[in-house]
């Protein structure tokens, strides 16, 4: 805002008037918005706040007193910290870790593919019951990635959910079916990074 | 990967020779990263999830048991799910909400400004005692923004802290300054949104 030879009066006069137009803008835009469904949400991106971001979402549904289902395709992904709120709301909250380790730590394909396939028909049970508000696929993504399970097969089961269920995947290398298919898509782009100045990973933040 | 003309059991010995390699790589890193410090974390962009995964690492934060602060710049930012949450962990965290509604809803510099240093106020208390291992600023960029608080003066105020305490620093156009001094930033990039079809805002996804 240029605001040199302006007095605070005319300064704060022209902050209103400009606040008032943004406020009439979005209210139109608001009343436009009517239509209410199940959203296939996105985090893909090499940055952090994938899975965080999607934990958020879990934690806003669990406040909502919503039932969620977490079905998690790479184990120990989520650490201490989340597992410690998760298991407060136990009677809301329905995970399956499915997953065997890291794809890189466990080294054997035959046995990663077994535990997605075991992952996805969770999903699918998860997705045919209407109580289940928000159904979280955590690094699906990297199943699909590594085409441990069928792209196609997964937009087919997606499609076929409960038409109220919102359904979150997270992962960096979201496939461009996937994005074709989603509603919303948040692409996490890392711009700094600590690690690059040696500071380890660190509770509360890292896991 | 190209696997025609590969056996089932040559693809999967090349899979776990593959991912051998990457995890030697992983570890090797991992290995030099010893430094321990309260990060200057920064979400901003225009896509969606900033708060959401901020909201993320105070949930993840409070499953350690640590002591969490949360000032809001932008009244109303966070919404019934959030609260419902916050209100279970209510011995664990302190919650300041200073603003008084979003700057184009009020139409009163003068009293965003006036909110805004309350707000930053709030927020330097947190940053003096070491038991605050979180400080998470919602919307402190949209206050910068509007120069409503100099950014060398919150600059000053955020190197001055408790070297343990991590701070999170939410919302869209943060300045360079900013992400200069910033440890982590990761800029959140809506690739696709539902408003675009005329979905509405729903429980649990937008509040």
């Amino acid at each position: 805002m240029k605001t040199e030879g302006m007095t605070e009066d005319e300064i704060n006069a022209r902050h209103a008037e400009k606040m008032a137009k943004k406020k009439a803008a979005r209210d139109k835009i608001l009343a436009t918005k009517t239509l209410q469904k199940g959203l296939l949400i996105v985090h893909t991106g090499k940055g952090k706040g994938k899975s965080t971001a999607a934990f958020g979402l879990v934690m806003r549904a669990l406040g909502h007193g919503f039932r969620v289902g977490i079905v998690q395709f790479v184990k120990g992904r989520w650490e201490t910290g989340e597992r410690a709120i998760l298991d407060k709301f136990a009677d809301q909250v329905t995970i399956r870790t499915m997953g065997e380790g890291f794809t890189w730590e466990t080294q054997d394909r035959q046995r990663d593919i077994a535990a997605a396939r075991a992952a996805w028909e969770a999903a699918k049970e998860m997705f045919k019951d209407p109580a289940y508000r928000l159904v979280l696929l955590d690094e699906l993504n990297i199943v699909l990635r590594y085409d441990y399970l069928d792209i196609q097969e997964v937009l087919q089961g997606l499609a076929e959910r409960h038409p109220d269920n919102h359904v979150v995947i997270t992962g960096r290398n979201a496939k461009d079916e996937l994005i074709e298919a989603a509603d919303l898509v948040t692409e996490m782009t890392m711009i700094k990074h600590p690690f690059r100045d040696g500071v380890k990973a660190q509770a509360g933040i890292e896991f």
